[in-house]
């Protein structure tokens, strides 16, 4: 053995105290050497019986440390004539640079596409207005644990493996019979895919229904999520343009789609309900341009005085709608577990799709939803909570009234988890949200929802998941933050609107 | 009123003893008249005093059914003049077409893609030897339910909302701090990314770092599962090719890649543990190229003596390397939690990705695996299931070696969730496989893991899940299928293996 060797290996110790076994203490230190050069390529090792010896540990330790490390490929037994280190070239791109610094490296166009997508910000920490956030307190956590627990001790392979990939069959024969009654839509187990939230489902859409290039027709103002998810797909976002009155489906401008993106129950964010003559007009067109209709019915279960509005795919006897729905809204967000509505002819494609985009939710909370709609407790937490927020919808309205009647407009809607907030004055509505922020209050602008246009400025403001409490320290920050503005604006001169 | 209408509101009539209230059941007859066209777009509607007495109801029950029509658009009220029907133009692309075959509409190319992308072929409700399954007879429900349930009754914000994208706190942390210790890799917590499985992982790589077109070289053989992921992204698919000694990472026919695919702890289907030695080429190569590195871990913790081999990701000082990590075959498959490591520049970037793509597991889920882990019972849980599976290999090999010597050699293996069966005969393995499943049994061969070059044929066999009982039962019908086909070779005079 080189003196070198010799001098390296004298600093191997092993320290008996260490929870770490011998032969690991060994196996990592030579490793090491070997990895930092200190003991050099096909260099002779000390046979097990001489380093046992000189360590003071039994032979086995040492055999073990020296299997691991020929079974990585740093050691090799040559016959009879001992252990040696591998040949290894180790070179300066993986020899540890300390502390290098790494170049920044590219994401794809397409990764950075993605990066860059649209989404609302959030804030957190602080109290806020965040739209389409639902309540959790009165959400029935005993009884919804109780459905969890005995399908987690169930043991039921069905719940285990890898087999479903569109979903739990008993949750799919759920969504189909509970949404023909709720949301007029007639549709079999079959068309129904299950998968991780509304957003997944936008983004699987994305990528089945469109190619790169595609026109896509996109709200305007519109969704920012689905505007990500068909940006993520390469398709050309079209602007549909919609006012609080209704949707311009004869803008001579629009390209024509391969696929049109439309919120018809509850525009977001104006919470427009889509009139009859605009569906007729919508399905025609589709027809027409033998194109993709996607229905995002975030939450079309949310309608206070009337019944639902049936979905448009209930209409649309061609088959060429597919409807997005989640549970997010209507139980808890943090679930994930949304579903499609496919047409037909699609169902095995969506459910070869699902398994390979890995957008497939845990089967135990499927059969956990599955179990709690089947029992009852969906519809009685859904009856509950269109109540609470109809009641608070109305309290909110008050308050605004009360507090906010200087600065904004807010009309009641039917429909929906949010109000939009008009300005009385011409504020620009990140103005707003920054001052807000100041007042350590989050509040969305609706302006972030235009992309191509001269954007409306506003706000969007979700009152469901508050109590009456929270509720008025809300509205107070918002006057606290609109006081400031006004200030701000007295002292400079300008209005932020004029800039 | 026309006698037309007259006629058609005759038909309508209230069912008092259904349970549809009756204000709806009002609003569901008109609806249908009007898109029917039994009544006529821009006719007069009785008044809602008149109607109601033709029908014997309140007149509030007509007025909350003209509401929801008139929500929807069905109906206009014109100032002092009653109400109409809107002008509603009805064609035949929305008009009910009953049982109208839809022709088969396409998907999109990319969709094409996707759909046709391999994934191995299962047959469920037969005895299997499905390979990456894991035991779930002995997961500890009983600790994991009641962690769960903890985690459901807790009611934290945290885990109920929308705030978190990359995945929960705290499992992010355990998550870094553990695989330090058991994989080698040293990371900060926010280079930690959970998603929806490791499936979900493959696809989320695929689209942030490659374009269409880009070249991905992928091991011949490798995983469907990785394949099919890197195809949907539009990468060009560049074999590398892998035999039961290695990789031929110096192959000429080359491309320079911008990713490279591998799975070093325990190669796909060969079990092959890559050497020191083709580590550090494969991070020179990189480093070379400017490539990324994808280290697929699917099962590098199932070592059954020595200890897990250190991950490639802990030899890259360069920080190119993403390793993808899962629970579904340490824990249960089903939960849908798999996580990457991104270079630090890129955990930024992934966050932003997962909210876009959707592939965040639920929060409930992850809080619970991170208490899971964090109390103890991972390590626990994992050290009983090493030990099982290695008894398991040992008996499976023995069986082997008693009822199938004949047909296949199995040779043990101290890695991974299952065996490389290797043909003593020439059988094509899709023979075998046709064979099995006549005897109740789903076998995998391993020539559907080669897309580029002639297949080697084989069956890999996962043994992991299957009870002694179990086994023995699978092991016959394999012995059985093998008579079968040989019987069948005897009977039409030609090996299948040299058709």
């Amino acid at each position: 053995m080189a003196d070198h060797m010799r001098f390296t290996l004298d600093m191997l110790s092993v320290d008996r105290t260490s929870g770490e076994p011998m032969h690991r203490q060994i196996y990592g230190a030579l490793r090491r050497f070997i990895l930092d050069g200190q003991i050099q390529a096909q260099s002779l090792l000390p046979s097990t019986r001489s380093l046992a010896d000189d360590l003071a540990v039994s032979r086995n330790t040492v055999i073990a440390a020296y299997e691991q490390l020929l079974a990585e490929g740093f050691i090799e037994a040559r016959g009879g004539s001992g252990t040696w280190v591998a040949p290894i070239q180790i070179d300066r791109a993986s020899a540890p640079v300390r502390a290098a610094p790494t170049a920044p490296r590219k994401l794809s166009r397409r990764g950075q596409t993605i990066v860059n997508g649209p989404q609302p910000p959030r804030n957190a920490g602080v109290i806020n207005f965040h739209p389409g956030v639902p309540e959790t307190a009165s959400f029935p956590f005993s009884i919804w644990s109780n459905l969890l627990l005995r399908n987690a001790r169930r043991r039921d392979e069905s719940l285990l493996g890898y087999l479903q990939f569109a979903g739990h069959p008993g949750l799919r024969q759920t969504i189909a019979t509970n949404l023909g009654l709720s949301r007029g839509i007639s549709c079999t187990a079959e068309q129904v895919i299950v998968v991780t939230g509304a957003q997944a489902a936008l983004d699987l859409v994305a990528r089945v229904l469109t190619d790169e290039g595609d026109d896509a027709w996109i709200e305007e103002p519109g969704y920012l999520g689905a505007k990500s998810a068909f940006l993520a797909a390469g398709a050309r976002l079209a602007p549909l343009k919609v006012d609080r009155r209704g949707w311009f489906l004869s803008d001579p401008d629009l390209p024509p789609p391969r696929l049109i993106y439309v919120t018809p129950s509850c525009q977001w964010p104006f919470g427009t309900i889509m009139r009859i003559e605009e569906r007729l007009q919508l399905l025609d067109i589709a027809a027409r341009n033998d194109a993709w209709i996607v229905e995002d019915d975030y939450d079309g279960e949310y309608r206070f005085r009337g019944r639902p509005v049936p979905a448009l795919r209930g209409l649309d006897h061609a088959d060429r709608t597919v409807y997005i729905g989640s549970f997010g809204k209507t139980l808890i967000p943090a679930l994930r577990i949304g579903y499609l509505i496919v047409p037909r002819e699609l169902s095995v494609a969506f459910d070869k799709a699902v398994s390979i985009t890995g957008q497939f939710a845990p089967l135990i909370l499927q059969a956990t939803v599955n179990d709690f709609i089947a029992q009852g407790y969906f519809a009685t937490h859904l009856k509950r909570m269109r109540r609470l927020y109809a009641r608070r919808q109305a309290n909110f309205i008050r308050l605004c009234e009360a507090h906010l009647a200087e600065w904004i407009e807010v009309t009641e809607n039917d429909s929906g988890m949010q109000l939009l907030a008009s300005f009385r004055k011409p504020y620009r509505d990140g103005d707003v949200v920054a001052a807000a922020l100041r007042e350590g209050l989050d509040v969305q602008g609706i302006s972030i929802n235009y992309h191509a246009s001269e954007p409306r400025h506003g706000l969007l403001l979700g009152y469901t998941s508050m109590d009456e409490r929270q509720i008025l320290r809300a509205v107070l920050a918002l006057r606290a933050a609109f006081q400031r503005l006004d200030r701000d604006i007295a002292a400079t001169g300008a209005h932020p609107g004029a800039r």
